[in-house]
């Protein structure tokens, strides 16, 4: 099997994040290797010992994703035996060309602490003080409350919301008392426009509430089929917009809820 | 203002990372707007029409960050009157040639659901499960256990190991009562091999704290000042390696403790 190689003088998340989408692109096997903070020629020599000690393990050529301003360690890792593949070297040019001013490369400058960065802790703050219904009292300041019944990855999804964009996002968890009367409670009619919903289908809810309560009413089908019954229904009778998380990943039920709620980012 | 659209038939995460990266070598400002799940003609049109709004609003044609797997699609969006960066374009080829093997695009594979799915929410529930010390019964599972006095930003690090890298991140406090003796208690002992430490400058320590409780003592100067040296003091003791949180973010501690504690990631 080959080895793809992430390197970088930062984080390489943007090299994982290019590498990992060209790699998806073809069906086959890799193994993974990341290499972060390469920021001297000695580090260098030493990633190219590594790509070296690859290349002779699996008899092929390791492919090597990065980017780097520093044109010495550049040079130092485009000597080893692997391929590599610069996702910005073919972009530069003909985008100073566009906008009419030279690139000024600096280290390092993606993944560091920017303006928005104190928000966004801020928002995992908010987040964890505010997740699972424990409180709604500062529901005035959420960017989003996700409803749904327990284990549908309200969690999990605000978190992300909060760690990635920066979003306030409360999560509130409909329970059997809520379930009663069919109703919004008080504190959520109260902040109606910022509610979102999520549910799940209910083969996979009971399986997740197994693992977590094996053979309890709660984990029971007939149970997580009475509930969901009852939450879409409260979702469409109070025209609340929802998510199916059954087969979406956190960044997936994240990026739609930004989109569907027109959430703004303070990432940038 | 120039306007900087990311676009995608996903979540356009990996636009907004691809394009991030391009756009932070020039020193301008840029609006930014993110447009995803893109996956039918009738949407791409969509897109054109906002595209070519910005274009008449800003007087200069917006640059496009995207790639897709669907022509039509791609041909559309290139029709509007922004400038297109496709940022596998380039690199399909070549990387063909190499692999000996033809791509075979298939729609939002990045940041889909795949087998490491489950790692990940695992982690996140570990994690919140052991946040803030206020369990050691599980640090057995832990992959890595963060240590540090209150607010040197423990938590959201930890959260976003669980997320990014599937990484069971415990964290535990260090408070006054641990420092009376100066030593490490019995449960992080017993786990020291785990340990990792976090670090502040003590004036960003005082900040953050003064935001939290304002004028108390645990938020003077004189507290933090004297915690942060006892602290730093028991890791070079205990010979725990740590790092400094002032001026990284939480993407740039999280991807140095996953290298410097030789954490497997759990990503990909």
């Amino acid at each position: 099997m080959r080895t793809a190689f992430y390197i970088s003088d930062g984080t390489a998340l943007t090299s994982e994040a290019f590498g990992h989408a060209m790699l998806s692109l073809f069906p086959m096997k890799f193994k993974h290797r990341t290499l972060p903070f390469i920021d001297s020629a000695e580090k260098a020599t030493r990633c190219c010992q590594q790509i070296n000690a690859a290349a002779s393990e699996d008899g092929e050529k390791p492919l090597i994703f990065h980017t780097f301003v520093n044109t010495e360690i550049k040079h130092i890792i485009n000597q080893s035996q692997g391929i590599s593949y610069d996702f910005l070297d073919h972009y530069v040019e003909p985008m100073e060309a566009e906008l009419g001013i030279k690139a000024q490369p600096k280290t390092n400058r993606t993944h560091g602490i920017h303006q928005d960065y104190n928000f966004r802790i801020d928002a995992v703050n908010y987040t964890l003080d505010n997740d699972d219904g424990v409180s709604t009292k500062e529901y005035g300041q959420a960017d989003i409350i996700l409803i749904g019944a327990s284990r549908t990855g309200k969690t999990p999804t605000c978190l992300y919301l909060a760690l990635q964009y920066g979003i306030k996002a409360a999560n509130y968890p409909i329970t059997e008392d809520d379930l009663d009367n069919l109703q919004l409670s008080y504190d959520l009619k109260m902040h109606r426009h910022k509610l979102f919903g999520l549910t799940i289908d209910v083969e996979r809810l009971q399986s997740i509430r197994q693992e977590r309560r094996a053979n309890s009413r709660y984990a029971s089908l007939e149970q997580c089929q009475l509930e969901i019954n009852q939450i879409e229904h409260l979702f469409r009778q109070e025209a609340i917009p929802f998510l199916n998380s059954t087969h979406a990943s956190v960044e997936e039920l994240a990026a739609k809820i930004m989109d569907e709620a027109k959430l703004e980012r303070h990432r940038y």
